[in-house]
């Protein structure tokens, strides 16, 4: 079967400049890939006759469906549907079932139609009106020469409204859709290299229709299998052997499959373990205990938190003993220690994490330099701690001693701890 | 003066598959605007060679400037280095500098170098080595048939150091670029409508050669004035001369000028006035001290954090006490302030804040809906509360009460909290 090729093609001066976020082509990128279409390119233009009409040819030519975003406001620098109308060739008219949606929408929001609104309703001739039950401008359609062309609003919730009801199903009717299976495994405590070295015989003997790729980010990495082939069964079967043969190797480092957040797997494992945790953070500020309650339903195993930035307070609040700061510092394995059991005691928790640490730009010293990071674990019968040299980026810091802390949380809830170096 | 033309191009599968959204064209997009280059096109292409080899041809028919991010890993999907060297006819070679930067970060991390990471040194012959400060994969600029080619990383802050430290210098130096003068206002408390139509008038007498943009992000606007002109001193006096007129519509709302964030707006009023904070945070989680204490430097003025998530700890270990909480719930007025009070009390600060609400996306009642919060601070003379009724999404509503206590602190430490409604 021949694959369908797509391409996205977002207009407006806003997406060149820098202005917008542009997280349509994300979604629309997500929805095409689930339906086993392949999107070869994504490209923006600005609000720009010449350059609109421009893309649209160079689309034509590479890709059997073209998906527009945008530049159907009803101000005069949106210029999409009259260039659309240009190049099929086609007069702008009134379309009745336009202007009738429109006209039921302004009364639902008991609002005056005025011309400027009413003139959202004409439509190229030539295409299928697509009702927009989330706003005022219509989608449309277009089956030319073989391609189809979807021109749909800019504002994500109208976009996505719009997908959802009627363009994904018209694609669905339209095309013969091959299939493409992916498998998400996320890892975690191991670098991009290194993963790569440790399941390179196993990547090299992978067949030709089934791809491998690392998607890093803030010290985990995303590994993700991609089937191509005609049945969904036999491409899902493919990759459980693959993945059956990979696991043993990386067994450690895998925390989750599909979409799943480390954090969010973490908390399952507390939940379904009964257990509760706590936090004591120095160089980590706060970070590690929202990273924790961003998760819905985090209070059911996320006791509290205690960011004692001052020393006193890492003493008079915590309850770490002074003469361990005043022999140690308090960036040192036996402060942060203890900062682990007082979290876990004062804070009433299973376990209690801790971090103290250097995060820099400054305030480093010859022999602890910034970057230099302590972190700890107490369960209440053994407590781990570790130390990472980090670099002089203090945001990057803070992230990567949080994944470092939550990673050791992980390690001791499925008892792998005692193979950690 | 002819103007300078580029293209964003992004290099990566995950970008197409909708499973990465892509920030980095944004931000560029923004940096190369203030230094007056105009966007045409923004590209995506997946990790193929022949689509990465027809949008560099395609992109140097269009632009004189083309930007690249992303497929620069040492893992196998990643292809961009090989193609460059292939679309520029030169052949890949140990990079010299290059091999000795990745092996010093190595050493500072105290981490072995492996023949994959040693391959990242290797670079195409014709190009100039771009330092990466930031991570193991340099960057690659092309000066080839009048066209600049630069190839940066995807990881958003190796792309970003990159960018600033050496890309951007290098193309002011390579190109004669028009005079911009750009001023940056950041304002928070205000909605963009009321904004605007409070300052409609002044808006509507600004010269043609000096715009205004409204940059809105997460209860925050920025307002931006880009003059064109010939002279930079001139331009500079013009805008002063605006902003000058500006100001007293809208003094309560400035935070401050350029880049500076909110925070660390508030952090130099704290030094200056040499007063300490501390933090209760329940629905804000640790998100409020992480706020605070990303910025280097703030344990001048920050103390610490609680973050008493059960209502044990709220009582037990923050001291808010027992019939409070049971008269009138945790998310209540008389709760965020107790909680405030204790909070500089027991952190021993001399401004205590604090949240309590019902983030979501579950866990409203018809009295007490989600999004429903309160705010407040304590600075042992004053307590002020605040009612906030927010959204269902819980990282908004996380995001917005922060911003909003972090403001009720602004206003107070400059004095305008009487007038606070």
């Amino acid at each position: 079967m021949k694959k369908v090729l797509a391409e996205v093609l977002t207009i407006g001066d806003e997406l060149l400049y820098g202005q917008t976020l542009d997280t349509n082509t994300q979604w629309i990128g997500e929805k095409l890939s689930e339906l086993g279409i392949r999107i070869i390119r994504k490209v923006s233009v600005g609000d720009l006759r010449e350059e609109i009409l421009k893309a649209l040819a160079e689309a034509s030519g590479r890709a059997d469906l073209i998906l527009m975003t945008g530049g159907l406001g009803p101000t005069k620098d949106d210029i999409t549907k009259k260039t659309l109308a240009e190049y099929f060739d086609t007069p702008l008219v009134m379309n009745l079932q336009a202007l009738q949606e429109v006209k039921a929408l302004f009364e639902s929001r008991n609002r005056v139609l005025t011309p400027t609104n009413e003139k959202q309703a004409e439509l190229p001739q030539s295409c299928t009106m697509i009702s927009n039950t989330m706003g005022t401008a219509p989608g449309m359609w277009f089956d030319h020469q073989g391609k189809v062309f979807v021109s749909m609003p800019g504002i994500p919730y109208e976009m996505k409204a719009m997908m959802e009801l009627s363009i994904i199903p018209k694609i669905k009717e339209r095309f013969s859709l091959p299939v493409i299976y992916h498998r998400m495994i996320q890892t975690v405590g191991i670098g991009e290299s290194w993963l790569s070295d440790m399941i390179e015989t196993w990547e090299l003997k992978l067949p030709s229709h089934i791809k491998l790729a690392y998607l890093p980010h803030a010290g985990k990495i995303r590994l993700r299998l991609t089937a191509f082939g005609n049945d969904y069964t036999t491409l899902e079967k493919e990759v459980d052997e693959q993945v059956k043969q990979l696991l043993p190797m990386i067994e450690k480092y895998v925390y989750g499959y599909g979409e799943i957040t480390l954090e969010e797997a973490i908390g399952q494992l507390l939940v379904s373990q009964q257990k509760t945790v706590a936090t004591a953070e120095s160089c980590t500020g706060g970070y590690l205990a929202h990273t924790f309650t961003r998760i819905p339903g985090s209070s059911r195993y996320f006791q509290g938190g205690l960011v004692p930035y001052h020393n006193e307070l890492k003493i008079h609040v915590l309850g770490v003993q002074r003469e361990t700061i005043d022999s140690f510092g308090a960036v040192s394995e036996q402060a942060v220690r203890e900062m682990a059991e007082q979290a876990r005691k004062l804070l009433q928790a299973d376990i209690g994490l801790a971090s103290s640490g250097i995060a820099g730009p400054d305030g480093g010293t010859p022999e602890k330099p910034v970057g230099t990071v302590w972190i700890a674990l107490s369960d209440g019968q053994q407590t781990y701690s570790r130390k990472l040299s980090l670099t002089r980026d203090r945001m990057i810091n803070i992230e990567y001693t949080t994944v470092a802390i939550l990673n050791l949380l992980r390690l001791t809830l499925i008892g792998f701890i005692d193979q950690e170096d």
